[in-house]
């Protein structure tokens, strides 16, 4: 963080009160490997579809073609999103949270945010001592990726 | 990751097919310092309150008593939601992603999620080129943490 932009100041700030875009994006506590997780949420039905990573470099490709950008650490590299599936996101809104270290995506997503071909990448849930797949995939993974 | 869970097969399974949730937990893909993001998510309305970190303790210990418990990195110790603000998380589902490295906690949160008294820590939202605050506190930081 450098000595011109303080978390704190926004924390405090008034209703509406903007700060330079450009100098927050630096100052976001970005891990050492220059990465920051990022939740993409659709927009209008608040389902939570996935969480991945993105870098400066992604977020700023993300808000200036408004389709989401990722960092694949997989892969070590950039990873946008629908590039190999056609399953695109489309951003909406790009948030950051009070201590500048996880981005919120509300995204409008394309059929199925999972490899798995599934809507949403939290597909299975705890029901007493067993953890339990309660999603089918939309698509099957081998049509998702055929392309 | 043991010779006995394997991620893949979960991707696989049918619909309501479980598997062991211990063995599960166990081999969740924790980072280096044995935690994994957590996003809680108010369960009726599907809103973002917040991203935290939880240890394989901590997750236990969230299950065992329905109240959300995190592990604090800035302060190396377990983080019981509510415990210094009176602002707890009862936890209604507990997901895991596909990849099994983040954990998407539905929950029912008591008043603001945020230590500076607003709802939901995504309390700023880029527009054009600022970083603007668009959400209140619904109280006063001071009187949350002054018991």
């Amino acid at each position: 963080m450098n000595d011109t932009f303080n978390w704190k100041i926004v924390e405090k700030a008034e209703l509406n009160q903007g700060f330079e875009l450009q100098e927050a994006l630096k100052n976001i506590k970005y891990n050492a490997d220059g990465l920051v997780p990022a939740i993409a949420q659709q927009h209008d039905t608040g389902e939570i579809l996935m969480m991945a990573w993105m870098n400066l470099d992604s977020i700023n490709e993300t808000l200036r073609t408004n389709r989401v950008c990722y960092w694949s650490r997989s892969r070590q590299a950039y990873w946008r999103k629908g590039e190999s599936s056609g399953q695109e996101q489309h951003l909406k809104e790009l948030r950051l949270d009070c201590d500048a270290d996880t981005v919120l995506l509300l995204v409008d997503q394309t059929g199925p945010a999972c490899h798995t071909g599934r809507r949403s990448c939290f597909y299975s849930v705890v029901d007493g001592d067993q953890l339990k797949v309660d999603k089918e995939p939309l698509i099957d993974p081998a049509e998702l990726y055929k392309k």
